[in-house]
């Protein structure tokens, strides 16, 4: 029979498991969490721009994970031209790079991950590939640990036997693993803190029914799957004390750009007294970005919404909007959980401390 | 050239086509709404329990199309029974109206018509069939006719260039034609008031994406589909004038059961100052319930979320939640719309004054 501290450490060990980006015999495998939970298969790539092409067609997701990626797509990309054009291949990549951060427009992970790379690529000198190699390595352990240290700060705001709400997938999957919103719920859980997860489905990629839950069930904590338009009706009924999410770009003043439906359940929440948290590295925080209102909203096809799982739904020549995220303003947030601690209701000048600490 | 007043009865006449409840050779037909827009099909009916299951399995849908369904049934059970025991029919086709009572749990029109259609066999002697088929083709007619004076009465509080959004499908298909919700927007957009109508898709069903946009299109009613979770984004971005909804049920004191998601888009319109009707006959409203916590829920199978156009989204082994319905507090509706007038601001005194009218 194994003690408390045996259980806790097995639990950990196996919330560690879900890895979507890995880096194997120098190639670049990614997890297809499009065909997840059908199917559970790594493609490789071995050139930046089916990398980028990856991002833009989901093959990857979630604003952690599509930063570490696009790392990793540099390192492909400067191994490729440094073999051809070793004089020049600072300047070979510059094509590849363009076309990368073309790749998907809101998460700014990307962009972070990109700039943090490009820094290095300027003072490197000979070979890149194991410099640039290293760099993207440590961008992939930094921000699981950066994960488990949210987690922990996000436990320690929950109360016992709560009930929480999570939209679309901020988990293992959309990060280096562990997860942000999922981080905090596992940690929540190992604490002994969850009584239910109720998982948004999150049309129209259904991230929540397809991944949230394959996650949760994968880690046995308590799942319950509903429509998007379910919440409130929960709420209502006084079964839900947190909304957690993740986030795929913060401004400095606080104001979250994250799944489209996050902004309803922010709203929804305020109305019926639910506490909400985001959870997000501060790489996600984007300081040159004043407010939310600012932050570029990514259209997706229409044809999303009117077909599912390739089958159409509507009828030939209706068309759909199909804004992959939404706004949600600081002042309707009770807490914005990055890996340097917490930051209750948050305000331009408390997001600015937390980024000077 | 035609005039105004021509292209007005030609938009009119157009706006009569979509009867998904039909009697033709002492048949019942139901237009199969579970394959549109993919097929155009009715089915024929020539037992009650037959036509039930219809109603439970969503061949038919809507409160006031399953309450006409229903008074068909009937003149189908009371045909076959005095066929066979002339003598006892009315007892013999109790089993019959017990099974169709239970097909669905929360629209109220379902057991108005039972009832009503009960009083009708109690006066009756001899052979039943032509009193019943009078009576259920009044019903039809009558709905068709309430319907039309709603639309008027709904279409007279909008404004000019109006942007509408709605919910799941209150049209012609879920009603005996031109619809409640839908009925309004149609009316409103003869008047020229409509500038767009944004229909939410309606998970698990998708009502919404099936069969609103099918209607609109039909009528060359402007439309744009979205999936459920956009609507707060379209009211933040000032998008939305009024939110237009029909009804299951209405309690005594104004309380409003209707399509899952209809709570939320009422707490989100009040937060966002948008307009919010209801729209229904005055046989959706139950005097009998005094507030709307009161009203049964129907609970759906989870396999309708889990599952995605027959093709399963969710990993094996989740369980979902599907509640069909949920309940709009009065206080958040600005006008219920009846064949007998308008109710602003319902109020349990104001509901009791209408169906005392």
């Amino acid at each position: 029979m194994s003690n408390d501290t045996d259980v806790k450490q097995d639990k950990k060990a196996k919330y560690d498991r879900i890895r979507p980006v890995k880096w194997e015999n120098y190639t670049l495998h990614l997890l297809d969490q499009r065909i997840l939970p059908k199917e559970y298969k790594f493609i490789k790539y071995q050139r930046c721009k089916d990398v980028a092409d990856a991002i833009t067609n989901m093959v990857v997701r979630g604003a952690p994970a599509i930063g570490i990626t696009a790392a990793y797509a540099i390192v492909i990309s400067a191994k490729n031209h440094y073999m051809i054009r070793p004089s020049d291949w600072k300047e070979a990549i510059q094509d590849d790079l363009r076309y990368l951060a073309a790749s998907r427009p809101t998460a700014v992970n990307l962009f972070w991950a990109i700039d943090k790379m490009k820094a290095i690529i300027d003072s490197i000198e000979g070979d890149p590939v194991s410099v640039l190699l290293a760099a993207a390595d440590q961008i992939l352990a930094d921000d699981i640990a950066a994960n488990k240290a949210m987690g922990d700060f996000g436990a320690d705001l929950i109360a016992e036997n709560a009930g929480i709400l999570t939209h679309c997938n901020a988990g293992a999957l959309a990060t280096g693993g562990y997860g942000t919103a999922l981080g905090v719920i596992r940690s929540a859980f190992i604490q002994g803190k969850v009584a239910q997860v109720y998982a948004d489905e999150t049309r129209p990629w259904m991230q929540g029914a397809r991944l949230t839950a394959w996650e949760l069930l994968h880690d046995e904590i308590p799942v319950i799957l509903q429509s998007d338009s379910v919440a409130a009706h929960l709420m209502q009924q006084g079964k839900i004390d947190w909304v957690i999410v993740g986030s795929d770009r913060i401004a400095a003043n606080g104001d979250v750009a994250n799944k489209i439906g996050t902004y309803a359940l922010a709203v929804l929440a305020k109305y019926h007294n639910v506490k909400f948290m985001v959870v997000a590295p501060t790489s996600t925080i984007d300081m040159s970005i004043v407010r939310g209102s600012e932050i570029p909203i990514e259209q997706r096809p229409s044809s999303e919404v009117t077909s599912v799982a390739d089958s159409p739904v509507a009828p030939k020549g209706v068309s759909a909007i199909n804004p992959a995220f939404d706004v949600t303003p600081a002042s309707l947030i009770d807490a914005i959980v990055t890996e340097k601690g917490v930051v209750p209701t948050p305000t331009s000048e408390k997001i600015a401390d937390l980024m000077a600490s």
